[in-house]
C-alpha cells in the first residue's frame, strides 16, 4: 500500500491544536527573502498556498475569507473608489474589490514572488486582477509604505499574514496609527483578524488598539475551515457605521449569483458575536 | 525531550482533512457492547470525550454545542414542558434544558456506560442533571423507544452521535416518522446535523426528509472548533417558527449571564446561512 502523505500546519495560537491535509502532490517550494513559499495540492481542500507552513488559502474556502474581507466594507462604503491593500498577493482580495466600479486598488505586497506564485498556481484568484488596469502592485514594506505615500483611501484592506514573520509588524501601534493617517475622513479600515477562538487576546488588544484611532470598531466573523474554523476581521471608521440602516442600499452593488458566501443578509449576521466574544469585545 | 503524544481524529465527513490534539493523559478506554468509550485530558481543550474514536466533546467548546442545540427551541416554544432527548449521555444537553422551569425531560441513551463515565469525567456536564427529579433516564434504543411510548412530547431534541456505529439508524426516515408521532401538535424537532462544510449532502437529505413531515425547517449554526469548525442543527415544526417576532418574548427565559455562547441577537443570526448553504438547502 503506497504511503499516505499528510500535511500538519502547527498554528500560531494554538500549540495543542493542528490541523492535517491529505496531500495529493507538492507542486512547488522556494526560500524567498522574506519567507517560504510552497503550493500543495490536497484531497480535500484542493490546491494550498502555505507561507512559512502556514495556510494562507486553500482553492475550497478561499471564498469564505475573501468574500468576507471584502465585501461588509465594500458595501457599506457609500463610494468607494481608491483603495488600499496591504499584502493579499494572492490576489483573492482584489478579485472581489473589482467587481465594483472603482477607480483605483493599490497591492501592496513585500513579496514579489508571492503574487508570481499565485499567478502560476491560482489563476481563479489572481489571473483578472493583476491585468486589470485599475490596479496598481507596489513592492514594497507596508510598514514603510503608509509612513511614505501621501495618497489619501477611501478603504484600507489589511490582508496581512499571521502576525509572526514579515507580518507580525502590521499589527503594532505604530502602523495602525500610520495607516489610519492614509485614510479619508469616512474612510473604513479593514484587517483579517485571527481565530476569535484560539486568540482572544490577540482580538482583544488589536481592536483596542484599533479604539483609539477610530469611533467605531466592529468585529465581525467567517467561517474558514482550513484556518481551524471561525475567523475574525476588525472594521473600524471614524463615520461609517456597517449596521446602520441607511447602508442597506448599495447592496444592489453586488448581485446575489456569483459569490459563494457573502450576502446581505450575513451582512448582517456577521456582526453578531456569540456571549464569549460580545463579552471579550465590550 | 519527552515524546509528544497527540490524538488525530479522522472524521466521518473528511478522509483528506484530520484534526490533531495534543494530550496531557489517557484518563479511561473502555469497550462497551455498543461502541469504544474514552476520555482523554488536551492540551487545548481540557477533558475530551471519544466514541469510536470520533470526538463527542471536549471542556472548551462543548459550550457551543450544547447551548446551541438547546436554547432555540427552548425559547421559542411558548411553554415547554414536557422534553424528550435522544442520545445525550454525557449530560450536557439536559443541564441546558434544567435551566428553564420545565415538568419533565426523558433522556433515551443506548449506552449506560457514557452516562457513568460522563459523571465520572465530566461532573460540570452531568451531576447536576442525572440527579435532578424532573430527569428520567431510559437505557434503550431510541428507534424502539419512539415506536413503542405513549407520551407526547414539547420538544425532542436529537444529540446523536454521527450518523456511523450505533447513531446511524437516527437519521433514517423511519426514525424522523416514528420520532415526529411523539411530537405535540405544536412541537419542536432539533437535531444536531453534522457538518455544512464537509457534509453538504447529508445536511441536505436530512432537510429533505424533514421538509416530507414539517411545515417549518431551518438550519442554523454554531460554531466547534473540535468538530472541524461550524457545525449545523436543524430545527422542524408543524407550528412554530423560530424567528417569527412574537417568539421573542420569551427570551427573558434566560439571563444573559450565565451562557457562554447563546444570546438573543446569536439566536438570530445563527439562522442566517452564507450563500453556499443557503441555495443549498432552499
Amino acid at each position: 500500500m503506497a504511503k499516505e502523505l499528510w500535511y500538519t500546519e502547527k498554528g500560531v495560537f494554538s500549540p495543542g491544536f493542528q490541523l492535517n491535509f491529505k496531500i495529493k502532490e507538492s507542486l512547488h517550494k522556494e526560500q524567498t527573502p522574506y519567507q517560504l513559499i510552497e503550493v500543495i495540492d490536497t484531497y480535500t481542500f484542493g490546491k494550498m498556498l502555505l507561507l512559512d507552513g502556514l495556510v494562507m488559502l486553500t482553492e475550497l474556502d478561499e471564498c469564505a475569507y475573501h468574500e468576507m474581507l471584502v465585501h461588509p466594507a465594500m458595501v457599506t462604503h457609500p463610494d468607494p473608489q481608491n483603495i488600499l491593500v496591504i499584502g493579499g498577493g494572492d490576489g483573492g482580495t482584489i478579485r472581489e474589490i473589482l467587481k465594483y466600479p472603482i477607480k483605483k486598488v493599490t497591492l501592496v505586497d513585500i513579496d514579489k514572488r508571492v503574487i508570481e506564485v499565485s499567478q502560476e498556481y491560482f489563476p481563479e484568484l489572481s489571473k483578472g486582477g493583476f491585468l486589470d488596469p485599475r490596479v496598481e502592485v507596489v513592492n514594497a514594506d507596508g510598514t514603510q509604505y503608509v509612513k511614505e505615500q501621501n495618497e489619501k483611501f477611501d478603504i484600507i484592506f489589511i490582508d496581512s499574514t499571521d502576525p509572526t514573520g514579515p507580518g507580525a509588524v502590521l499589527v503594532e501601534s505604530d502602523f495602525l496609527k500610520d495607516g489610519a493617517a492614509n485614510l479619508v475622513e469616512d474612510g473604513i479600515w479593514v484587517a483579517q483578524s485571527e481565530s476569535p477562538f484560539f486568540a482572544p487576546e490577540f482580538l482583544k488588544t488589536y481592536t483596542n488598539n484599533l479604539k483609539k484611532l477610530f469611533k467605531i470598531v466592529k468585529v465581525y466573523l467567517t467561517e474558514v475551515p482550513s484556518y481551524g474554523g471561525v475567523w475574525a476581521f476588525t472594521f473600524a471608521s471614524n463615520k461609517i457605521d456597517p449596521l446602520a440602516p441607511k447602508r442597506t442600499a448599495p447592496f444592489h452593488r453586488i448581485l446575489r449569483t456569483g459569490l459563494k458566501y457573502y450576502n446581505p443578509e450575513t451582512h448582517q449576521a456577521c456582526f453578531t458575536l456569540p456571549e464569549y466574544l460580545r463579552t471579550l469585545i465590550t
